[in-house]
C-alpha cells in the first residue's frame, strides 16, 4: 500500500531514479528498505515515493525523493551505507538504471472527497 | 517488461505523476496505455517511465513524462482527450495524486555489462 510524500510547496529537489530489475532479488526488498529508512533521517529529507519494487527481471520500478537542497542531494550521495548499497545494486539487483536530479517548479495535488 | 527513456543531456523538462489507486479500475489499463500512445505523439516529447501501474485499491502508481521545454507540458496539459482522461482519473480511478512539474539539472545512467 502506498502513501503519497507531503512535501511542501516548490522550489525543493526531486531525486528521480528508475530501474530494471535483473535476475536477483535476493537481499533487494530489505536493502531497499533500509535506505528508506535511512534518507529518512538525513538533514533536508522531505519524502519518497516508489513504485513497482519487488517485480521479477525486466520489471520497472521508480523511487523519486524529494530534498531541501541541492546540497541534501549530495550529501545523501555521499553517505557511506547509501554508496555500498548503490555498489552492490550495479553487482546484482539491476539491469539498468538512469538518475535524474531535478528542481520541482510547481506541484498539484488532488484527494478524492468520495 | 519495463523500457528506461532514452532521454537527451540535460536540461528538460520531467512531470511525476505519482497516484494511489481507487477501488474502480476499469478501463484504467486502456486508457493509461491511450495516453502513453498520445503524449509520444505530442511535440517536445522525450519519453515516459512508469511502474507500479495495475495494483490493487491503495497501491502506489508513478509515471514520469519527459519533455523538451515547459511549452510542450503545457501543450499536453490542454490536450482535449488527455483532460477528459484527466476528468476520469479523479472521478474513477484514483483516492489522491500529486503531479510535480520539474527541470532536469543532472542526469547519471549506468548498464550492466554482465
Amino acid at each position: 500500500m502506498g502513501h503519497l510524500a507531503d512535501t511542501p510547496e516548490p522550489p525543493y529537489v526531486a531525486v528521480v531514479f528508475t530501474s530494471i530489475a535483473s535476475a536477483d532479488r535476493a537481499e533487494y526488498g530489505r536493502t531497499a528498505d533500509r535506505m528508506i529508512e535511512l534518507a529518512a533521517e538525513q538533514p533536508g529529507f522531505l519524502g519518497v515515493e516508489s513504485a513497482g519494487e519487488g517485480g521479477e527481471q525486466g520489471a520497472m520500478s521508480i523511487t523519486v525523493s524529494y530534498w531541501e537542497s541541492d546540497e541534501a542531494v549530495v550529501a545523501w550521495r555521499s553517505h557511506a551505507e547509501h554508496a555500498i548499497a548503490r555498489e552492490t545494486g550495479r553487482e546484482r539487483w539491476y539491469d539498468r538504471y538512469e538518475l535524474r536530479v531535478a528542481r520541482v517548479e510547481r506541484a498539484y495535488g488532488w484527494v478524492s472527497t468520495d
